[in-house]
C-alpha cells in the first residue's frame, strides 16, 4: 500500500483517495486484534515515541496497543514530570526526541498547529493525536471505518454532529473527512457554541436538535467540556441536556437504523442519556475497538512498514 | 495446568486446590528469574493492561516485570493524566480499554469490589491488584509462597497477622488463603482496628500482642496507615509503635525458628523495628521477590498461556 | 570489551582507560541507530528498571531508548504516583525492586552520593543518571564522544565550561572526565556559582565570560536553575544574560572552529542566545544523538553483554 504523505496532521489536507487508503489498510489489521497472537512482526527494530503534552487515557492506549502490535519499540511521554515543566519550549523537546532517531512521533498537544509545526521541523512521520481544537485525524478514521463497517459506505449517508462545534476538534476533523467522501453533515448546538461561517465547510447548521438528527443515518453527540458550561456559553449542564442531550425520544427522529456515536470520555445524562449510550444502535464501543486498527494502519503507513 | 476460573478477584472465592495449583505454577516460574535470559515466549502477542487508579509502586513493577518476562505485551495507565480525571466512570474506561482486546486486565482500585464489578463485565480475564479494604489476592499468594518455601507446608503453621486489621486488604485474602489451607490465624491490634466479628472469619483476635505472637511460625505486620494516626483510631505513632510495634523482645515470644513477613512498604520504627525488618528472620525482601513468580503464574493461567 | 566496573557511579573513580573504552564502544552502537532496523539482540531477557526520584523527559527517553533498541525489557517509575509519597525509605524501595531481579538500575535522584548508596546495596549493576548536586557520568561520556567526534580527541583541547558551576552536576563528571584524558578546562560564572577552591580540580576559574572562551575549542553553557536567579545568588535572568549569556558576540573569541554545546534544556535567551544555539557551530543535537549510543554502550558493558 503506497501512500503519499509522511505525516498525518489532519484531514484537511487529505484526499479522498488517501482516506479510503487507510481505511482500506485498516480492514487488514482489524483482524490482528483478534487472533490469539495479536501481534505482527512489521515494524520492528522502528521507534514510535508518543508525546502527550496534554492527559489522555483512550488515545495513548489506543496507539501503544496498536504500535505494540505491530512490534515497534515504544516510549512514552506526558507533560507532567518531564522536562516541559522547566520551561523548555516545544520544538526544543521535539527537536532533543528527533536526534534520538525515532521512526514516528505521536503528538498531542494543547495547541492549534503545533503536530504542522512539529512535522515541518524532524525527519520522523508525525501523527498528530490531537492539537488543540483543530484536528484530531485518527478520530475521524476511526469513526468514519465505523460508519463503513455499519452502513457500507460513507457516501450520500447523513450524519447529525451534535454539540459544542466551534470548540471541537472532533467535529472538525470528521467534517472535513465525511464530506471529501461524500456524505451530508449537519451540525447542531447551542449558538454560542456554533462557529462562525460553519456553513463554509459545506454542513448545515441548526440549533433545533429534532430537526437536525431527523433522517439521520449516523448521530454522533459530542463530549460537552463541563468547564465550559455554566459560563458564558451555557447555562448550566441541566439545561444543556433538556436542550440538546441525546436521548432515544430524539432519537426516534433519525433513520430507523441510525448508528450512534460518541468520541469519549462520555458525560451520562449530560450529552448523551445512559440508555442511548448503552442502547442498540450504539456502536461507540466499536469506535474504540476500530481505534486500534486504524492506528496501527497510520503507523504502519507512516512508519516505514509499506517498505517490507 | 488447568485452571478453573477465568479472573482472580480475592481468595475467598478460591478453594484450595485452587489455591495450591497457583503456587505450584508459581514454583516453575521462579526460576525463570535467576536465567542469564530471564525471559519465556509463552504469552508472546498478548496484550495486558495494567489499570491502576490508585498509586503504586512495587505491585506495579512486580507485575509489569512478570508479565514482561512472560513476553506478553504490556501497557500501564494510572489515574492520574487519564481521562478518569475527566469524570469518566469506571465502567466507561474498563469498556472502552475492553474494546481495544486486551487478554489481562489487572486493576487496582480504591473501592472495594471494583475488580469483581469490571470482572462481570469485560471479556478480558481480570487480575485483582487491589481493591479498596477488598483483597489483595496476589499478595496472599506470594505470603503463602514465601510461607510454603520456608516451612515447607502451610497446613498446621500458626501466623500472626499485627496491625490494622480492619482496613486491610493484605489480611483479608491471608485470612481467607490461610485458612483454607489449614493454618491457624491470629489477628491483633488495637481495638479500633479489629473489624467486629472478625472471629467468624475462623481467626482468634487479640489486642494483646505478646499474646498473639507467643508461638507463632510466622509474624506479619501490617502497615500502618499513618493517616489514620493521631485521629481516631489511634493516638499517635509512639503510641502505636510502643504497644503494637513488633520488635525482638516481642518476637523473642515466638516459635524458635518463626519467619517476619510484612507486605511494604513500611514504616520502620512504627509497626516494625528496624533490627527485626533487617534481621535474619525476616524474609521481607523474598516476598518481593516471590512476587514475581506468583504473578507471572496468575497472568499464565489466566492469560490464555494453559493452552500452549 | 571488557568493563572493569559494575556501576557508573561518576566519572571521578573511573581511568581514562575505562572511559576510551566506553566511549569506543558506543562508537558501534551509533550505527545501530541509523539502520532501517534500530535494534539488535544483545540485552534479550535482560531486565532494566528506570528509577526517577526526580523529572526528566530527555534523560529517561534517551536510557528507555537505548535500553530497547539493545532489546533489555525495561520498566520505569517515577517517584510521583509511587509508595515513595507514602513515606517509604529510597533504601527500601530499591531493595524491594532488586528483590524483582532486576539487571541495571537506573537511578536518577535529587541526593547527592545515592547513586553509591544503592550500588553497595544491590546486585544490580547501578547507572547514575544524576544525583543531586553530585555527579551525572552520562552525561558527560556524551558531551565527551561529541567532542571526539567533532575534534577527533580529548587531549589537548581546551573547554570552556560556563554557568553555575557549584550546582552543576553535569560540570563536575565533564571536569573530572576532561581532565583525565588531557584536556584543558575553564570554568566561568559569577562568584556566587563558582565552587570555593574549584582550581584543586585542576581547572582555571574566571567571572570574566571572554576571558574564559578566548581560544577555546569548546565552549559549554550550562542551563541555568532560573529559580536561583532573583535571590541570593544573582539578581536577575536579564542580568545573568548579560554578563554570563553565549552570544556571537562572545562567541568570536573563540577558536574559530570551535563547537558550542549545551546539555539542555535551554533557557534561551538566559545562558544562551538563540543564534547561538541554532548556529552553524553549535552541536547540541548531537549531543542528545550521542545519548542513545553512550547509555547504550554504558547499560550493555554493565548489564551483562559483554559476556555474550
Amino acid at each position: 500500500m503506497a501512500f503519499a504523505h509522511r505525516h498525518l496532521l489532519g484531514m484537511e489536507n487529505l484526499s479522498s483517495e488517501d482516506i479510503v487508503a487507510i481505511l482500506d489498510t485498516a480492514e487488514g489489521f482489524a483482524e490482528v486484534s483478534k487472533r490469539d497472537v495479536k501481534k505482527v512482526p512489521t515494524l520492528r527494530g522502528k521507534t514510535v515515541v508518543n508525546c502527550f503534552f496534554e492527559a489522555s487515557t483512550r488515545t495513548r492506549i489506543s496507539f501503544e496497543i496498536a504500535e505494540k502490535r505491530l512490534s515497534a519499540d515504544t516510549v512514552n511521554f506526558s507533560a507532567s514530570g518531564s522536562s516541559v515543566s522547566k520551561g523548555e519550549t516545544l520544538l526544543d523537546t521535539v527537536r532533543n526526541i528527533q536526534a534520538m532517531s525515532p521512526d514516528v512521533l505521536v503528538i498531542r498537544h494543547h495547541a492549534a498547529g503545533s503536530a504542522e509545526f512539529v512535522a515541518k521541523r524532524v525527519a520522523a512521520a508525525v501523527v498528530n493525536a490531537g492539537d488543540g481544537r483543530h484536528e484530531h485525524p485518527t478520530q475521524a478514521l476511526l469513526d468514519l471505518f465505523t460508519m463503513r463497517q455499519h452502513k457500507g459506505r460513507i457516501e450520500g449517508l447523513t450524519v447529525a454532529i451534535l454539540g459544542d462545534i466551534a470548540n471541537s476538534r472532533v467535529a472538525r476533523s470528521d467534517i472535513h473527512a465525511l464530506t471529501k467522501l461524500g456524505a451530508a453533515v449537519r451540525v447542531c448546538g447551542p449558538p454560542t457554541m456554533l462557529p462562525p461561517y460553519v456553513e463554509r465547510l459545506g454542513v448545515d447548521a441548526t440549533s433545533n436538535l429534532r430537526e437536525a438528527v431527523r433522517g439521520a443515518d449516523v448521530v454522533m453527540a459530542l463530549r460537552i467540556q463541563k468547564e465550559r458550561l455554566g459560563r458564558g456559553s451555557f447555562p448550566s449542564e441541566r439545561e444543556y441536556a433538556r436542550f440538546f442531550g441525546l436521548s432515544n425520544a430524539v432519537l426516534e427522529e433519525a433513520a430507523a437504523d441510525a448508528i450512534v456515536m460518541h468520541p469519549g470520555p462520555m458525560n451520562r445524562g449530560v450529552e448523551i442519556c445512559s440508555d442511548v449510550a448503552d442502547g442498540p444502535r450504539s456502536v461507540i464501543l466499536q469506535q474504540a475497538e476500530n481505534g486500534v486498527a486504524v492506528r496501527m494502519a497510520v503507523v504502519y503507513l507512516l512508519g516505514g512498514g509499506q517498505g517490507e
